[in-house]
């Protein structure tokens, strides 16, 4: 094993060797997944920084890791020795590293990427950036080839088929809707690079990447007939079967690029510019004509049908069994003496789930977080680093899982003991937050940054605020994070939340050194009655699992917001009461009533 | 004069002539503006239509006007008998004129328009949904001449200086920042077409145009001097001086296309493409290389400077006191059993408005409605059709002044008697909205559509909205309505809400047939600390004048909400107190005591 400092030597001398003056080292991959199968996190390898987001920047005198308010306290520990420097972004006065390049490479400059794992946009905006002062973007694909030598090779999971009885449309129907959007925009062929597209519109699912159960894949959509681009090693017999019968043919992952370079002219091929790859985009402009549009998949796989939901709200009442188990279990061990750590807590809710029927994984890995640990948002427990439970201050846990009807995402976070007040007001402050978006009554064509405000008005008023999203869309049974709608401060999607659309609802705070709070439902926008004003929606929260209501401070919560608690709770209760152990339902009964300290 | 119906039929047979499918009559003019000098209302004369927002578009067989939700009723009206149908924007479902022309128009087919009189953005988007039918648009400047007869002329206004004590800032070092953001992007030349940008970057005003103090013109920046495109008759030799001075010389209105047409292949000109009109633009591009980007005087003169913010706060106070006198006027004459008409009442306030020093107009129309007129957001009372004040329900006036340090906006609505349940729910409703907009706390990089969330919700929840935005820029002795901030619920502007800005906050309530409610005062953006967490603005009131608490329901009211109304009304009598004559001040004294019905 080479060390961060040899590597970014060995690329330095590659890149005089190429003539580069800088590479990006994207941590992306073809298909724009969060997470990467090893094959693909060249991030990791260059830098040992482990986060979801970021990009590494390498010059002859610089290396530089540029990541979010995420993850400035992982990024800086693990960074520390690599001689790689933070650079913040989402602070006042950020700087991304294609303004960062353009203010420090030369005029006529030559930055090196791998453009098969960067998106077109993210060439398009780094080649703006750097034409004022005249620099170039060459593309080599696998470039870190040359000195990755231990590079892990490509997942090889077996795909299956999610059944009409769990997906609610036939693949068939969904095949036919992609048609005819290409038929009103005049296409002869649609690329489809997104993992989750492809599983969506063919009902089939993999295992290639961690805690997202799809198999990577490029689907290539003809007027009559598809190209289902995957290593035929995945594909068992009954799943070629199924995809005949769909008209869709396999061919080998690594011919797309060939079969895209095939095209001919009058070819007019959609593809997606928010995700494509630059590579395959280049290729494909090259012999065909190349139409960019969203991939019209997005927007349908977000507004869930009617068996998508009811399998999401049955899976919400698992989850809710498999957490109150949970915390019985974690304050009957913390009575009677025994430690837990935050690793063993985390692998205790994996189990619980686990036993729950039709569950096919975790959505994310569990966020397991004690303390001070919590104040950092994506924290993350490892054999090398954790602490362990206390009886005093605040437990966070985020944790999601796969089953077959559903997927579901949900933090809590709970007292263990005594509270401080900082605690009990952030606490406070933060569900007050999750409630204000959860009562929110909104005109159709609403877009989840206006509805973010209210979220987060409850904790501007006292000058607190959290640096991340409050709500991302979730998929079903395919990725957890999934779009267009997106409920954040910063404006980067424009798309209405829409009845049948499920999101998340998390505000959180975050003391460094102290501890974090994060509250998270999943909420299911629904049609509320229409009027002379408009189409009105609300949320249904499918979440089913209780707040405690010992760290709350009464004065800071409005009527309202106490009838919301009130009200919460004593549905979890009902909903959850009959499918519990005697001991837990008691146990229950007592956390979902109402008392404050 | 003609009717409408012949005006018609004159332009079908003027559109047989040159073989267009289609006219499209904006009703723009060269400079975006919103009230029209009569020489470019070529709406109203080809419609009869005397609303300030509407397309009218003309085929063989069809004739429509296009207008949104605050001019309904009005253009309803209006059309009557005329053959005009009204098509609504703004409505679920609604289709704008350029998908109706691609809808109804056959293929290829020739669609007329004046290009002096469109916004660039307009035509293209135009032209973009034209496409698919292989439409084309033919523009030809002041085509209409040849059919109207009568068509006045341009107004005549001559220019002032406003002084440096209101401006605050010099011309000089305006012009000297125009050419900083010049510089910044390599340009040779700036066309100014706004005429606020024009007036704001010289320090002069004129009175061309209604309710708007500027003079019609273009400005062209160099890098040293600037040519001012205006009917040099309304120079006077004071303000030549005043322009030579600033390296400022004068050329007829008229020579502005001749003098793009002569710019050489290498001057680099940047125009505004939200608001150049395609004439100028299209003669502009095939001379010279065309930059397009947002006016840099939009943003700058949106932030108001210290000696602007402090003009606004005594045209405020001096508003009080006029509307204060008005208020007290209506109540003793209407207790002494006179009529009073809602046309004697617009009267009345402009006259105790001009009674105030400095003041030099009003910078709009006084919207003055009684019970259902109100229900009509812009309301017009005419010598033909108006009502009488009765001593029960609503009365609403939104009006504003220009006095030479700042320009006002407000609305009230008063009861004049008793009221019904739906009048007071909405009373209070409409308030708590206001209420909740001035109470906002926020980080910098907030949008107005942001915002607008936390007006509405109060209202949403009961399932009420109203059709038009929440808030708009408020100019400093230019136009009341100004950008780029824009407080709405559908996303027209990104431009954060900075501070130093001032904008309106006026949610509405209206019920046809019944009555309309809108509360509006102005509000100021200040900064109020920094955190961790970022920078933090919230909101001064500027608007002084006092709210009727007697229709307010007290059970709709949070105890954050009545507080608020308390604090605001003794402020209100405290900073008017010693300006009003002794039986006006305990008037007022009562006034603003909190009892509610």
């Amino acid at each position: 094993m080479t060390s961060i400092k040899e590597r970014i030597l060995t690329l330095r001398e590659l890149m005089r060797d190429r003539g580069w003056d800088a590479a990006v080292i994207s941590g992306s991959d073809p298909h724009s997944n969060e997470y990467l199968p090893d094959h693909w996190n060249a991030r990791r390898w260059i830098s040992g920084f482990t986060g979801s987001f970021g990009t590494v920047v390498v010059t002859a005198g610089h290396a530089g890791l540029w990541t979010d308010t995420r993850y400035f306290i992982q990024a800086t520990a693990q960074l520390e020795g690599s001689g790689i420097e933070l650079h913040k972004l989402r602070v006042p006065e950020a700087v991304d590293y294609p303004e960062w390049l353009a203010t420090n490479l030369p005029k006529g400059a030559l930055v090196g990427i791998d453009g098969t794992c960067m998106s077109l946009s993210e060439v398009k905006a780094l080649e703006a950036a750097l034409a004022p002062i005249e620099a170039k973007v060459e593309s080599v694909a696998d470039y870190l080839d040359a000195i990755w030598t231990e590079r892990p090779g490509l997942p090889e999971a077996p795909v299956f088929v999610l059944e009409d009885k769990y997906a609610g449309e036939s693949a068939a129907d969904k095949l036919a809707f992609v048609r005819e959007r290409m038929k009103a925009c005049g296409a002869s062929r649609l690329l489809m690079d997104r993992l989750d597209c492809v599983g969506w519109t063919l009902n089939i699912r993999g295992g290639d990447i961690p805690y997202f159960p799809v198999a990577i894949a490029y689907l290539l959509v003809g007027p009559e007939d598809a190209t289902l681009f995957i290593d035929p090693a995945k594909i068992r017999p009954e799943v070629e079967d199924y995809l005949k019968g769909l008209k869709v043919s396999v061919a080998p992952y690594g011919e797309i690029l060939t079969v895209l370079a095939a095209l001919r002219k009058e070819d007019r091929l959609c593809v997606d510019a928010g995700s494509i790859n630059y590579g395959a985009w280049k290729t494909a402009s090259e012999s065909c004509s190349v139409m960019e549009m969203p991939c019209p998949v997005i927007g349908r796989k977000a507004v869930k049908n009617p068996v998508e939901i009811e399998g999401c709200r049955r899976a919400y009442i698992k989850d809710g069994v498999a957490l109150t188990l949970f915390f019985h279990w974690i304050e009957s061990r913390m009575a009677e003496g025994c430690r837990i750590s935050e690793i063993e807590a985390a692998s205790k809710l994996t189990a619980l789930r686990a036993e729950q029927e039709d569950n096919i994984g975790e959505s994310f890995a569990t966020i397991s977080a004690y303390g001070k640990n919590a104040a950092l948002p994506h924290y993350s427990a490892t054999e090398q680093d954790y602490s362990f439970l206390e009886p005093r201050g605040l437990y966070l846990v985020d944790s999601g899982g796969h089953y077959l009807h559903g997927t579901t995402d949900i933090t809590r976070t709970i007292p263990l003991g005594p509270t401080t007040e900082l605690e009990r007001e952030d606490y406070t402050l933060v569900l007050k937050a999750m409630i204000a978006l959860s009562r929110a009554v909104f005109l159709q064509g609403t877009i989840g940054s206006q509805l973010d405000m209210l979220c987060r008005q409850p904790l501007w008023k006292t000058r607190r605020n959290f640096g991340h999203g409050t709500g991302h869309g979730i998929g079903h049974v395919l990725s957890v994070h999934e779009g267009p709608q997106d409920i954040r401060h910063t404006i980067r999607s424009l798309a209405p939340i829409e009845s049948g659309m499920i999101t998340s609802n998390e505000p959180g705070m975050y003391r460094e050194g102290l501890h974090g709070v994060r509250h998270e439902n999943a909420i299911l926008a629904r049609e509320c009655g229409s009027n002379e004003f408009g189409a009105w929606l609300d949320f249904e929260t499918l979440t089913c699992c209780y707040f405690d209501t010992t760290p709350l401070v009464k004065e800071l919560l409005s009527p309202e917001d106490i009838d919301w608690i009130k009200g919460y709770n004593s549905w979890v209760y009902e909903s959850l009461k009959d499918l519990l152990p005697p001991d837990t339902r008691e146990w229950l009964k007592r956390k979902t009533s109402f008392h404050t300290t």
